[in-house]
């Protein structure tokens, strides 16, 4: 058998090991695996050859004879923007420490692309999928095999048998209605974007409940529009013009929020005086931006993104669970409201 | 042998086509990716085992027999945030064309955590690397083996035999410089971020030798302070009362760019007509939220990224390249800027 008298300079292969120990790369498979018959002295020859050319322990040859990669695919509809890197922050926070590594797939919304890589990944024997999004509303489940754990993050699947981990956008009005309440705020307007995003109309549904508990209710219609900073600005104008007497605006986001507050100073009502301001998201670039900076409902998205590792875990692990779970939103206080938090519900920025 | 009247409802693995073919895993790994010496007979009765087991082709197990994976990894320092997302979408719209998947880490920039992910992704035989961050300064090369290829995107390598992927600092500031001296503008002042970043001094440079080349000198010095709008805001007036003659205001970002422009509106100067404004980054969602929206250099992220992704597939086929490579700049006007851009150097928004 020829030996080298230096290892390649490029990484070591199985076929490598199989050359220098004069076997096939199959049977360097089977001692390195511990499957399979093998003599002693083979196996102790090919352990040798591998230590010679500094063969790593490698990861990819083991899973061929597992059940399991220990890898998932995580898979976004809206190429990774400030929605889903949270989420896959806190999936990766779960999974990486259980030595599980993520294969990123950035489908765009676009079916054909999402089928091509969830065909790529099942090649690849991933062990399951965590699919996400910035579209909140409910999707068609992934096409996948049956028995590939799959598990929607933010966007829940429309299939009541899959598992989805969602944010609770109800209480996320409720939330903010109720501590605009507690600080006296009485003439409490709502200013959000489309309709047609299934949490708009929950986010304004829970405000509705909290001002009703109260016996109020919003000042003026909720103002759907949306999501930019201009529509924030024109609906202020349009909320001050039907309610003079507004005392504080719910909005639906922070970037909304800023264009609130921006038209509020104009107009000369002091923020948080005049109109106490609540955003949501707790996206602190904007929030933290702002003058004064914004209190805003936080969504609790890296939350949802390591809630969703762990159930597909479970899943993996064969413990799967069917249905919508939420997870619990918390309010940010900043200045925008006049008012320290009550220590349950609020925590610093 | 036995024959079970059902495929298994979990994925068909090569050990149940073993099983069913009566043969071993090694041996079905030979079949089907056609090495070894193994009979007709032999293989076809393991052909048809997986077929009938709906046994799908597996990436995973044919990659152990090659030199390569037919993945890389992408490791980001910042936790995946505004500078490192449009580069690792570019990133992966040229690797997904070719079937190669990614892996995604997210460092943190945490040395202890790198080296953790890169030890994985090496068990896991990935073909390269690509290294990404927002901070712009050299960083050290990854700790990988010799022979495996990495390309550093945004934040280039120490080492000048490393192929780095950066974006044209100097550039940026020229391009700004240049189009505000064709809008006629000529006391030309600079609010920037942080000196410690490469970037920010590198900018302030180029805008001097745009200025210096026309006969003129930026307005006051650079004014560097951190990247938030609260520093914008406050460096206008600072700007402002040493050279209340100021025309225009180039600035290191577009959040510096907000605070700058609503002090500017706040202290009765127009923009653009009494002072015009050009941001750094063309970050559609703050430059096109402004009023009015922002005149923005864009740096080229996604480009980066893409052609990071094309060298590290020329090193992976054995062609890699030395040394830094930069990416053009580019100018986007929008209202801030009292003019249309020149065809060879603008594009609309």
């Amino acid at each position: 058998m020829p030996r080298r008298a230096e290892p390649p300079a490029r990484r070591a292969t199985v076929r490598d090991v199989a050359a220098r120990a004069g076997v096939s790369p199959g049977t360097v498979s089977k001692a390195l695996n511990g499957t399979g018959q093998i003599s002693r002295a083979t196996r102790d020859r090919i352990l040798a050859a591998a230590q010679e050319i500094d063969f790593r322990p490698n990861a990819l040859a083991r899973s061929v004879f597992e059940r399991r990669s220990y890898t998932v695919g995580l898979i976004t509809t809206d190429s990774f923007e400030r929605f889903s890197v949270p989420v896959m922050l806190g999936a990766e926070d779960a999974l990486g420490a259980g030595k599980i590594s993520v294969f990123m797939c950035d489908s765009r919304d676009d079916p054909i692309r999402e089928k091509h890589y969830v065909d790529v990944l099942l090649g690849r024997r991933v062990d399951g999928f965590i699919v996400t999004g910035r579209i909140f509303n409910e999707r068609e489940p992934l096409d996948v095999s049956p028995g590939v754990p799959v598990v929607y993050a933010l966007t829940p699947s429309s299939d009541p048998g899959d598992c989805s981990i969602v944010v609770d956008d109800a209480a996320a009005g409720r939330v903010a209605g109720e501590h605009l309440i507690r600080l006296g705020r009485r003439r409490i307007g709502h200013i959000t974007g489309s309709a047609w995003f299934d949490p708009a109309r929950r986010r304004a549904a829970g405000l509705a409940e909290a001002l009703g508990a109260a016996g109020l209710e919003v000042a003026g219609d909720p103002l759907y529009g949306d999501w930019t900073e201009a529509w924030g600005r024109q609906a202020t104008h349009i909320l001050l013009r039907s309610c003079p007497e507004v005392d504080a605006i719910y909005c639906g986001s922070d970037i909304l929020a800023r264009g609130v507050g921006d038209s509020l100073r104009e107009l000369g009502r002091r923020v948080p005086e005049d109109v106490a301001l609540i955003g949501t998201d707790n996206w602190e670039f904007i929030a933290g931006g702002a003058r004064p900076p914004l209190t805003s409902v936080d969504l609790g998205l890296s939350t949802v993104g390591r809630l969703a590792a762990r159930r597909l875990l479970e899943a993996i692990g064969g413990n799967s669970r069917a249905g919508k779970e939420y997870v619990p939103c918390h309010l940010v206080v900043r200045g925008s409201t006049d008012d320290l938090p009550p220590a349950s519900t609020g925590s610093a920025s």
